[in-house]
């Protein structure tokens, strides 16, 4: 099938194929089920440049935790995906020795569904300065742990976005990358999917850093280990449908059932693409300010209890 | 054409059947060009019963501005539309005599397109508590006007929405204007508009009040003449698209371009309706948060220039 | 000793006459010590005229919980506050048929230290609209109690300060308690206190409203039954002390350790009662904005505990 | 006379030695009156190590702008002191060739008296995305300027306070400087002062830096040309009196009254030195929250009025 699709969901462009009735080489899927199966865990792994290809995603891991029922029941549930948010992160992290991070909240803390980012930040255990200050063991006696653990120090920033600051964000951290020479970087950022009903529900995991048009596009320059220096993992939660995506979407699940053929379809779905207002557009839920302090909540106790058990 | 139209915009709904070459008894249109043609003022008068069943909204008077090239420009070009809003807004006023203006800032304030009528409320030349501790003739001196000169009394209150307050709007309203006896509410809200090109460019002005389902769907009574005991006029920003009304304009217009039959069309968009995820969902610019600004700006000015001249 | 003291609470009228070694006559007090003696539980009882001019503030009950130890300690501490605090609002109430709830944030969201009344209101548990929309039994089932409890009706507002309404706060709540007719009224609302040490540590609840001229100066009629027409109950937390208040007092306490006597000081004092641009000053905490988000968050949780035990 | 001096304007230092009397060698003062004597600008150079030691300051230019008229009377007149910040910034560049400037506003978002940095950087005229996107030529054409005209790159970045980041201020700005090469480092940031009258009404400009211990005391290390690597020049507004200082001050004066000796009241001011708590707080005027807004305007306008003429 013709036709962009503009997400930024490992998992929804795998799916695509699979509608398709595609089978993807360089690209393994595995999914998990807890929570009596109202969380689903899914891995996407693009093996091959092949793969990187077809799936327009960098070569690397994917991981989806899907929730929707576990948010709209109480805190105690909310809190079990960030216990397995952070549980994911530090499988993705197993093979590092990590002492100190670095946490960057991308994009707009003035347009709602673009918050997140520096919303997480601002909720984080940050450590960096405690240590440099009152010297190792501090945290593990503070955390009324044992004396050797290793002791995380964190710290965090909200570069802005570009039309506010004149930098890009990845301009912007890679001169503190430089500085502050952490083993770890970790880029939080709202994502735009396909389906509407993954906003706010979502949250993606990946070792691949963030790419090039990512979020609600603001954002342009990729920010990964190549671009920064050190090994970069993103969390992403998609909070937006592009318009353009959501347009094309409908109508073509309405042509289908209509029994129009693939080549006519196609005619159609290319008139969505030309819609140049659209493109300065995009959807996203009425209650959204509600739904973005949740996950936000959500994905600073997932980094807080990956590094510090807390 | 059956299947609801959405938007909050009278203009709108008169465009539509202008589309559809049909004449409305009981609705009087007439526009007007300023500015080199960079502005227009349309004035649909909502005559009758018949007028108003047809264009499903209440009988009365909506003034729309539309001045798109005027918010791309400079500032001074911006102030233009303020002051014609301004004046716009005194025209409706001007067969009452108005001694003292509530003036009330629907919606959100954490939802940024949701967050037009209290970031005007926050920008206005509040005057009651001052004209009540220093007396008549006290803004007619700090505004070096002559002393005889009407002075109006302003209040202003943005009091929230219901899942915040657990109050309707109106039940808040209600209760302020019987308690301090205004001459004239002034309700300013986010607007639901059909077209996105109308998006943060365009403001309505009606002395029909705000119709129930208005904005972004949080509010819920009628805020009006007969619900409030004072006149009432509304003053109107389109911020959103409701992204059912996006997908079905869109197919409506390819379709017709495809050479479809107005009936096949109709079994089309009957399906959009039904996609009811879809209907929690609202379709808003990239630049949002910039434009909100600009037009709370451009409102709040207006209003201090009806009515202290400033 | 002639002089002002400017406080809020009136357990600092009190331990001023105690200073003293004055006994007022009208006036009971109790203390009580819970959690290891790290919270200490207070009740103030004016009970007569007497009583009442001698310490500055009506007739009624005043309840104040100190608890700085443990505001420092970990979070499970701090949620022990917000139950004591939610008991003795409950003891307060013990004697009313309580159904439905107005809680009014009293303040300036937008000055850090006043901002704890709207803060407050911002993370109730508002159930008005739902009872209304769902009928009676929705709560108990939402919160799985049984059938046959009481549900509260609970609303909140934070109707914002004169200079940003034109219209006193009092003005609006008497409005609003009209049209919505509450059994209660609470009112949150910053104080000042005299002491440093008391400031975002110490809660005071009372049964007479708030009187003139509390807070930081915004205020200015009295919050009470009298005035509202509904049984009010306030609850105040000191987040800033006076700048004449702590010049006053320090400056009266090294006078009395070089020996001064009574009346040379209180010519000393008199000189700082007439500096007139301290007036407009106030002092404040370097943390205020991490410790008013810490007392907001204790206020909050215990009104939820109080009506709704969660 | 024994005792701190705390402040950051270099202006109070040196008054304090007008007041006993006492003349610096090696500190040069001038004044100059604008605007009917309603704007002072007064020079202070530190001309070498004696200077330095004495004012405890860095040898430089400290201009120091009083308008406390002008910010009480009308839009015109506040915009008139913009103009002057902008041509005394103007006139600390005039010997460097200025093509990039990095802004970075210091302070604490949520902290009201010390949001001054933050809110100023959001209201500037960054430029820097724009002419790499557009290519040279492109301000001109838009500010409708000579083709020829220098075309100023600025960027603008509020890198948060310690406690939120983990990491110094300095750090992050160290890491920038290095990453994007600016020709000359603004910072912005909110100041100590010793007297209450000059909060918000006065404005601090030096080829400096900002000293250690600045602002309401969350900064630490030097930020300075020899720490940045780069020019920096420091524009800061005093917001806030030390608590301490408040006292002290106010007590000396009732003791000079009252004919006290000077020895008897150095003892009396190391008793005040001694309190304790007190160190962890500051006074701010009750007004605060919309007298920073106006600073904010006022500096960021200085800004673009000194790189843009706009």
């Amino acid at each position: 099938m013709e036709g962009e699709i503009r997400t930024d969901l490992a998992l929804e462009m795998q799916e695509r194929f699979t509608e398709d009735d595609v089978e993807v080489s360089g690209v393994a899927l595995t999914e998990d089920f807890c929570e009596d199966g109202k969380m689903r865990v899914t891995k996407v792994e693009i093996l091959d440049e092949h793969g990187a290809q077809v799936m327009k995603k960098p070569v690397g891991t994917y991981i989806t935790i899907e929730a929707a029922k576990l948010f709209s029941g109480e805190e105690k549930e909310r809190r079990k995906v960030s216990e397995e948010v952070g549980r994911q992160l530090g499988l993705l992290c197993a093979d590092k020795k990590i002492c100190q991070v670095l946490v960057t909240g991308l994009g707009n803390r003035e347009v709602t569904p673009d918050s997140l980012g520096p919303l997480v930040t601002d909720q984080l255990f940050v450590t960096r300065h405690l240590l440099r200050e009152y010297g190792e063991g501090f945290l593990n006696r503070q955390l009324e742990k044992e004396e050797d653990g290793t002791e995380v120090s964190l710290s965090a920033v909200a570069p802005g976005v570009m039309g506010q600051t004149g930098m890009e964000a990845v301009e912007i951290i890679q001169g503190l990358v430089k500085k502050i020479g952490p083993d770890l970087v970790l880029v939080v950022d709202a994502l735009a999917a396909r389906s509407v009903e993954r906003l706010n529900t979502t949250v993606q995991l990946t070792d691949t850093g963030i790419c090039p048009g990512a979020g609600i596009g603001n954002n342009r320059k990729s920010l990964n280990k190549e671009s920064i220096g050190c090994p970069v993992i993103a969390i992403g939660v998609p909070t937006v449908v592009d318009a353009v995506t959501i347009v094309r979407d409908s109508m073509e699940g309405l042509l289908q059932e209509q029994g129009f053929e693939k080549k006519e379809i196609g005619l159609f779905l290319r008139g969505v693409e030309d819609m140049r207002k659209m493109n300065t557009m995009f959807v996203t839920p009425k209650s959204i300010d509600e739904e973005i302090h949740q996950m936000s909540r959500t994905i600073s106790e997932a980094i807080n209890y990956c590094f510090f058990g807390i």
